[in-house]
């Protein structure tokens, strides 16, 4: 097997493809090795469509022959979408979700389903039902979640890209923790149609990958706006950033790989200004968001609690308990605070390009462990006020584990946003970076 | 008094003010008379600035020299807040409103502050602690609401140009019923600090005037954008319409109206598209949408209920009591009605410069009868999604009451829907507009 070949970018793979130096059929037996080979450790896919066949009717796009998979609450033809639970009794979907459908149709092939944190309530991918997801970089670790199949099998290679959701950081997390590209676009950018809601103020579908680029092609594919004439083009480096990670809540091990990232970045010519995040504004936006989640999600599950409630995970079953046991003006409190955040996040970014901060406050920790709440922390907010965000993979020393850098863009500039991520991509790679830190 | 001067738009009297045919102090005095002849039997204004002086200091504006008044629920050095309820025991504000200051700082004179429906929460302008608002085209009959006194003074020529505010449709409901402008411009793009809040996911700050152009200048100012640089530049003229306005609910008098203006529009080269307009997502959106503001009010207003809830009148009482009997998810699924139906506008949108449709079901109808349900259903949707919306006045024959046009524009394209609201605008001025119709 060629382990390099599936660790290149999707971009790499289809220009490989399209100059035909790599035959479609050769790469899809590829993956499907790797897939074979990896996931019993992984458990990143949870349905695999293993007659998958190169697509010979797609239209010509930058990505064409190359792979992509899907989170497994996203509709697939021909497979169930569990969703993470079982007891949904799943039964196999009869059309594609549009976002799946304009993948296919721009030519890639879908390589089958992906683990998830039950019902995506969740950053963990822990999962009684299907089993926990690990991450590629340390299989005694989450991947993050709730995405947490999506963030591994990209960075094991195990497809090209791949789908996620994110309602409170769920596509940002795993990324990060992965050290892959995750990327929310902005609100109501890409359909949600035949994605399983949980919260669908805050509810986004995104992409995973393992380069800017890729995420790039496959946001223009998702959001039919065709490919932006000119990269490098328009998009501004002058960000805010969080200047106070460390009293945010970001372990030193975050903080260092942070700082090291953004003299990288000033160094490429962006210009940075401090700004203060509020802690306890970060905790208030969690909690906000979480409630909203459980209430809706109690309304979703209603006819699982109704027939099935004892096949309902405890830990998922007190959440919705929770919620439904709140009245309407304690989750009108919870809105209140998710709008405020997402005006101050809006407020704070207008007189900048957009705002830096650590996609998460720790890295990666053991399956087996305790933990943290505070993981959704600093993703939280960008689905508070409907902007586009990218988690980018910090530089890090041999053997340590990823930290992600997350830019916040201005709300209905995503490929502004995108842009800027090339040249912050590009930065982060020049050498000496990962010297840098502790 | 010199009615004739009053009745113009606020643009037109800055011109005369600018071109020193007229003495802002001249201008200001009859603004003065005019309140204290018309008011009695309107009930348009709360608060006069008996002492008002005309600005010495604001930069050069579009609107310098003219004046301005405030819907009785944004703060005004000086004045208190009453938001149309005594038991809010309102004390004079120390500051202005971010919206006010902008005006001031324009060179605008602030009038006073104006009648509104109690909190905001209805759409008729009754009120109990401060008297009734009444439609200067018949004062028996209602001017709409909540922005009742804003819709009012502006007809009236009390005022240059208003502030109001629209959760669900209180500027563009009275806009409708009064004849006038009426722009709720998208999701955030004014600051509502010192504004009292009814839903904040709903909320927006709008500005009523007698001309497009007023509101262009008036909402240049307000966003801090500065002046487009060319209008009547780059507005599109490729617009849905609601092909079902009367299944959607609007009385024959309101569909001839509504069929008429838009024959005027095709006259003058915009292109129209029907659409068809589900007419139970409208009822659906506006119970959502009042439970979303019940909630939420009975938050805002719980040190009342507590301390001075026999002051409170007892329509409000009911309406907050009844969301406070409510579980977190009957919000949870209002939420997801509001979102949902967000969603469909958008979609629906997507395609076009906008979406064109009647502002209420009804003209103004008669203080003392029964209020009709369905006032803010075709307003409503553009809350849920945060798109920018305008009311136009329509030709009405000579006699009848005014019946107003929306237009809907994408969101993030404010400016674009103005142009072509001064577009169209001219085109339902044309001659022989008001002759088409029953």
């Amino acid at each position: 097997m060629n382990a390099g070949l599936l660790m290149e970018s999707a971009s790499a793979q289809a220009r490989l493809i399209a100059s035909q130096a790599l035959l479609p059929a050769n790469l899809l037996r590829e993956q499907l090795e790797a897939i074979a080979k990896e996931n019993p450790r992984l458990n990143a896919f949870v349905d695999v469509i293993a007659t998958a066949a190169p697509s010979d009717s797609g239209r010509p796009s930058p990505l064409a022959g190359t792979t992509f998979a899907v989170k497994d609450n996203m509709d697939v033809r021909g497979l169930p979408s569990h969703s993470g639970l079982r007891a949904l009794h799943a039964q196999a979907c009869t059309e594609d979700a549009p976002v799946v459908a304009r993948l296919k149709a721009a030519g890639l092939v879908c390589l089958g389903k992906l683990n998830m944190h039950a019902m995506a309530l969740g950053a963990t991918n822990h999962n009684a039902d299907f089993g926990n997801c690990y991450n590629p970089h340390r299989p005694t670790h989450t991947p993050g979640g709730s995405s947490g199949g999506s963030g591994a099998a990209v960075a094991a290679g195990l497809c090209g890209v791949a789908l996620g959701t994110d309602t409170m950081g769920s596509v940002r997390v795993p990324a990060s923790y992965c050290g892959v590209v995750g990327f929310k676009p902005g609100f109501d950018e890409l359909p949600v149609d035949g994605v399983m809601p949980l919260c669908r103020l805050l509810d986004h579908v995104g992409v995973l990958a393992r380069s800017v680029e890729d995420v790039i092609h496959a946001f223009a594919i998702l959001s039919e706006h065709g490919q932006p004439a000119a990269l490098h083009a328009n998009g501004g480096r002058v960000f805010a950033f969080a200047a106070n990670a460390a009293e945010m809540g970001a372990d030193p091990e975050v903080v260092a790989a942070y700082e090291g990232g953004l003299e990288q970045l000033r160094r490429a010519g962006f210009e940075l200004r401090p700004v203060q995040v509020p802690g306890n504004l970060l905790t208030r936006v969690r909690r906000a968001g979480l409630l909203l989640s459980e209430a809706e999600l109690h309304n979703t599950l209603a006819p699982v609690l109704a027939h099935r409630r004892a096949e309902v995970p405890e830990d998922l079953l007190a959440m919705v308990d929770y919620a439904a046991a709140r009245s309407a003006t304690d989750l009108a409190r919870s809105l209140t605070i998710a709008v405020q955040a997402g005006q101050w996040l809006t407020r704070t970014i207008a007189p900048f390009d957009g705002l830096l901060l650590p996609t998460t406050p720790q890295t990666a920790f053991p399956m087996d462990g305790p933990v943290p709440s505070n993981q959704a922390d600093f993703t939280a907010l960008a689905n508070m006020s409907g902007a586009p965000a990218i988690s980018l993979p910090l530089p890090v020393a041999a053997g340590r584990l990823p930290v992600g850098l997350q830019m916040i863009g201005r709300r209905g500039a995503d490929f502004e946003l995108l842009d800027a991520a090339l040249r912050a991509e590009d930065a982060l790679r020049e050498p000496g970076a990962s010297s840098d830190q502790a």
